[in-house]
């Protein structure tokens, strides 16, 4: 037997805390070839809490079928953990929806392009035509699907459709329409928004104009999970920046279209990277 | 006529923006042998804005009386003014309420002793008597008044008879308790409050309990006026601390009392500087 | 006489310190017909201090050949000032010079579409050819002018025939190349570049690499304008982002790309808005 | 056999990364019937790098003895790993050295006392009487141990007296005396510094004065390792404040103090919870 090639992998678990865990996961690994490059645990509580981990390790070629029809039976069942195993070469594919502003997605794109960011756009749609040069210019295709004011089964019908099973992420980079339950269902994927204020302040529209009129003298940003109800999914990142009186509702949304764009860019980095675990309505971020 | 000693003062102006009102003033102090330090302006918008000017100069000491009895007839009334003449080697008088946490209360009581706050502190108040021996210590006198249940009139009464005329701001170092608007309306001087969230997210009890559970991954502070409204007062200062998912509720409060007793010490220091302007629901910080 | 149109107009004063200054030049606009918007003073010290000023206004169209024809006569001699006069209409006009990476490039370009940043770019030129679409795609000239090891003046030559005197303000976007004292004789307009760390410290090539080894915990940059002396020139504009062990010199790099760009981006919007004033090796940012 | 009482412990490790060590390691604890609370590991590059690890965990009391006379033979030496145990429930003993500032001296005890720092102070010396007061109140022994000009032998060799082998840890609270190669060895414990810049940033003396002149845009301070280099020792942790042109020496001196008093904090906390490990010139900050 040759050294052969070895695949980069990242698993991923959750379950019951217990003692023997850490142990039981590394020994299986080990005993397979697994050269482990990176671990990062928590437990949410000590005793009657949750353990999550995330392992990224290489693998023999030949040892990944084993891991795959074993390590459930072996390890993952005997300890009650859920689990889900990735390959790290396999960028994500990802659909971006926006609107008319550009910062997320030049950004995004941008990123990506510099091999920052480990995915692969397939799409943009958006509800207004302004961005199709931009995004057409960097050879990804971009469809127009307007919003019907009232109808939003219409435009979302467009979108399941255009959407199909070709992503393993949506990204709403400034999309400025809320998504009903029924389509995130139907897309069963997992949607990162970006929110422009420190959620839970300024939930809902306007916020620059709000911050405003409240005298803050910070401007943030919010990347979270998409759930049904608006603005409430899980936080995966903030940042701010500094706002004095003088900066008028447009400076503030200047300002914040600058942390917007990098929350954002980071929420997508650490999700395509599957570090991301969530716990009730909170995000882990693993390293 | 002796050069004479000069006084320090500070002229807080506001009022209908018009073209004139900067050369007006300025044209006046410099006729009266006023040598500016500084001059910081704000029009809160252009054409039918408001215009705020705070000024820091020295007058010879025989020219402030002039200045007290002409500059309302001769600048402030033709121009429709509001203004404000201060006396900088004044240290405001400043009352303290507190609760049990000493982190706010410690900290202006050290920056006060570094003669980092241009502030005397006559007093402080506390419904729990624990930080008795931390105040005495500094030589000032702590009172305490319990608060008793459901009945804020009783301790209201009390600290109303304490304060007195005493002071000419009320500093709430986490007092923990809501203030109401009768006891607001008869002490009839500026309240500070600071709240440990970057309001208006989280606004009321226990936020940090709150922002734990939301999986936040900044922790904030907000100064703020107090108003009759509970936590909506107009914002002075903000700032936030990083977290993490590793962060349970009683970290999250450990790194917000950090940034709480920075916050609430910049927000005193400008008050006492003069530096603050209210506008609306807003306030300038003028430098 | 009709109301006609107005121009908005920057003025910008230094000098020795003196009373009267504030009064006397916003007496002689008032009487011109000006309305300031927004003036902002700084005294490097009391007493023998140097005096900075910067107003903006708007004035009759009419008045403004009385300004440029008066103004030195009738205030700046008297008071010994130095005066500019800028018509704020007018955007920057700028050369870019850049290198091979493209993150200051790409964002300037961006947020000059965006209307961020009062100038025009006129030219970008470049030692290495890889960045001609990216420029060419906003409409601008791009030059390629590669580097000749140990002759700066071949290249140096070639970039002052190409901006002649088409530019007001020279930005080094990542050009990585030590300018000749001659060359900036030549050109003689200000050069803003960006340092990819936090000066003084890491002065010099290789700054990640260097902060890498030295285990930091924040990656900075410091914008600063261009002396003859490397690195040293008077400092604008400094930001940071924390970094952690897991960071490697790459990481670092891409971190610090982040910084970069916003750092930059903001020195370039405030020399454009003509905020910037120097002071010995300091430069003031005035509002 | 019953449940009996259970030890909170830490195991720190390094040594060549290899594959097996985390199973090894966890399969020995967990053998021994430890339960990992918390794990971090650090690579500090793939293939040839070094492995470091920090484990808690907590073990039934009689397994302790097993842990110290068999961990080295069964698991350490086989993997070549360098290791070290420590009782989480010991605090650290530190002493403190300062000098006439009180800003971190002050914050130090102050969090202690909060029970932020798993520390107990053993003594403080200084090299002026200034601080006998503040430290006195805390009931902690102080010591005037004044410096010779020209003669550091004379008050290192009564620091090294006073100090005998009664700490585990000597924090220079704003020391500003430079401590020779020979105390270092003597005294034989670890030492961290607060710097008043963001190192290598304004090594040496007066940083606050150079910053002014240099017009900088950020105040930071940086804690470190002490060597017998000075201002180059690993450093642990840095910080930022945002300054301006309006801030004079003394204004960007007061704003240090805050970041100094911070940083400093950081650093003695994560020392004292056995979380920091150096790899050369760097320090690893373990979670």
């Amino acid at each position: 037997m040759t050294t052969g090639t070895r695949h980069a992998l990242r698993l991923l678990i959750s379950g019951p805390d217990r003692p023997g865990i850490i142990s039981g996961v590394t020994g299986y690994l080990y005993r397979l070839g697994a050269d482990v490059t990176s671990s990062d645990q928590y437990t949410s509580a000590p005793g009657p809490g949750t353990f999550f981990q995330r392992l990224a390790f290489t693998l023999p070629a030949a040892a990944r079928g084993t891991l795959v029809s074993t390590f459930g039976r072996e390890v993952a069942e005997p300890f009650g953990l859920t689990w889900r195993l990735v390959d790290a070469a396999q960028p994500k594919r990802v659909a971006i929806l926006a609107s008319k502003a550009d910062h997320c997605l030049v950004d995004l794109l941008w990123r990506m392009r510099r091999d920052e960011l480990p995915m692969r756009v397939e799409l943009v749609a958006a509800n207004h035509p302004d961005l199709r040069a931009t995004v057409e210019q960097h050879g990804i295709p971009f469809h127009h699907v307007p919003s019907v004011p009232g109808k939003p089964e219409e435009s979302e019908s467009r979108l399941a459709d255009l959407l199909g099973d070709r992503c393993d992420l949506i990204v709403l980079a400034r999309y400025m329409q809320v998504l009903t339950g029924e389509f995130l269902t139907k897309v069963a994927v997992p949607l990162i928004n970006i929110h422009h204020s420190v959620l839970p302040a300024f939930a809902g529209a306007q916020p620059y104009t709000r911050a405003y009129e409240r005298g803050v003298k910070l401007i943030g940003a919010t990347a979270h999970y998409v759930t049904e109800e608006l603005d409430c999914g899980p936080i995966i990142e903030q940042d701010v920046a500094r706002a004095s009186h003088r900066d008028d509702a447009a400076a503030l949304a200047r300002l914040g279209a600058d942390v917007e764009r990098t929350v954002l860019a980071r929420a997508v980095r650490w999700h395509c990277e599957d570090r991301l675990l969530r716990h009730g309505n909170r995000v882990l971020v693993l390293s």
